[in-house]
């Protein structure tokens, strides 16, 4: 996942300096989470995700109705990590033959359940026939203040909520035959995986409270996601390995969790950085979110 | 083609049954070209398209740089059958191992090329890996005053631009192996379907001129885009099979150019409907647009 990342992080930057341009309306190109233009009101932000059958997910481990709400979810995580809400969504899938009603009912099911949680509307979208299912979201939001990955400061406490590796030992669980009913710790690490749930009211409550100087979600992992916030705020850090939250569930199934949570991906929760002595102003957000400090942001390598 | 579209249509219906919404900022959701939603100054469209190897592009056949071009024109296009003018678009993009660096830089090269053609900014988008390639573009436009597919009414003149068959003759020429290069008007039909060019100017001036009620793009075969504009604006209509804009190309490949111009889809032309004595309006268009009236509304059933 780490290396995916890194290889797509390469193509990433020479598109961005081929594609590099601006425009009227543009607010925030290609690099962030999400692409930010101008709205009637506030910024519209934009952000795109593909997820392919037998790449990003196991269409005989991922029930429909999860995949449905996991499509459009991984989206709204990239709009909740700009602070914003997300308001509207376009579908491009691609089904294969052999597919039954029933998968397809179930995956339109979790994704309406989705978008009714968010508030999110679907307005359009292509539809087509594949050998592999292929599914592509594309979603609209808003933002009153959006927040980039590119403000953290050296000397910025560096928070994330929630916790971290569970997605990673829920894909482990699954692939090594676990399943959802048999065991309530082991529900949780499966659930993370298989039905993450965008952290939007955070994004938006640290927005309010102008609370976070950066911000990204933990969707590679998050040695790859800090390091994408290091480099676009040109700044080093340093984690603290004792402070990594760890959940009960992953202690249990994991000998090394502390590998999962810095290197598994898919948690999809945020990651970000807040200017010291400012910490109070997000005191109350700390036991809603799970929210926990595990390091400083540094001097970037000059 | 057309079959997979009439079965896209089903599933299209009922995903629009079941997610239909009315929202804040919503103007016009599932069903149209693209959908719109309100604007900082003008109505902002929305659409996206997948286009997946093997499914609608064959990468022996169709070279990188025309592949990147037609993945955001096809889109473009979209934007072209409502009116409007493209500004940004979005890629989702899953490529597979042993595309080499060549095929990559060709497809990006032929991208941009027609992304500055169009004057839109690609401002994000997604990459991963796959087992075949799959390009997911989503494009934001605006326009003042859209058309949608839905104001048709009987009696209205139906107009058609440019060739109708042409890409479709193009691919069969391709299947049976011929390349570019080797004959001028058998180049013509290659073109046609491996570098459509999408009518933004065309559409955009029968917004300016308010002089269609109603207009679709030809992607899916003329005989299933009307069935599209009969349908949404609940109108009849009949064809004259002797004014099927036929290219001299195709008449000289084709023993029935008349199936291909019917049912062949990717010309990526505009169908549009304009009020019996407005066609006046439109004067200045048929010569540089090469537009041509194939026939006219009727009443619908009842």
């Amino acid at each position: 996942m780490n290396l995916r990342s890194l290889r797509e992080r390469e193509l990433i930057l020479s598109i961005r300096k081929e594609f590099s341009a601006r425009k009227r309306g543009l607010v925030l190109g290609i690099g962030d989470d999400a692409a930010v233009i101008r709205g009637p009101k506030a910024s519209c932000l934009l952000t795109t995700d593909l997820l392919i059958e037998d790449v990003h997910f196991i269409t005989s481990l991922h029930p429909p109705h999860y995949l449905g709400r996991k499509s459009l979810n991984v989206n709204l995580s990239d709009i909740a990590a700009m602070g914003g809400r997300p308001r509207f969504a376009l579908l491009g899938l691609a089904l294969r033959k052999g597919l039954d009603k029933a998968w397809v009912r179930g995956f339109f099911g979790g994704l309406k359940a989705a978008a009714e949680e968010a508030g999110v509307v679907l307005i359009g979208g292509d539809i087509s026939a594949a050998k592999r299912i292929v599914v592509s979201i594309t979603v609209i939001g808003e933002a009153g203040t959006f927040i980039r990955r590119s403000g953290a400061r050296p000397g910025d406490l560096i928070f994330v909520s929630g916790h971290l590796g569970d997605a990673a030992a829920g894909l482990r669980l699954l692939r090594s035959g676990g399943r959802l009913g048999q065991d309530r710790r082991a529900d949780q690490l499966l659930r993370a995986f298989l039905d993450p749930a965008p952290q939007i009211d955070l994004g938006l409550a640290l927005s309010r409270l102008k609370a976070a100087n950066a911000m990204i979600d933990t969707s590679d992992g998050l040695s790859v996601d800090l390091l994408h916030l290091c480099e676009e705020s040109g700044t080093g850090a340093e984690i603290d390995l004792d402070k990594l939250p760890l959940s009960p569930a992953i202690r249990r199934f994991e000998k090394k969790p502390e590998r999962l949570a810095l290197h598994g991906g898919e948690d999809y929760q945020l990651l970000f950085a807040v200017s010291p002595g400012l910490e109070n102003r997000i005191i109350g957000l700390i036991k809603p979110f799970r929210l926990r400090q595990i390091g400083r942001m540094t001097r970037g390598k000059s």
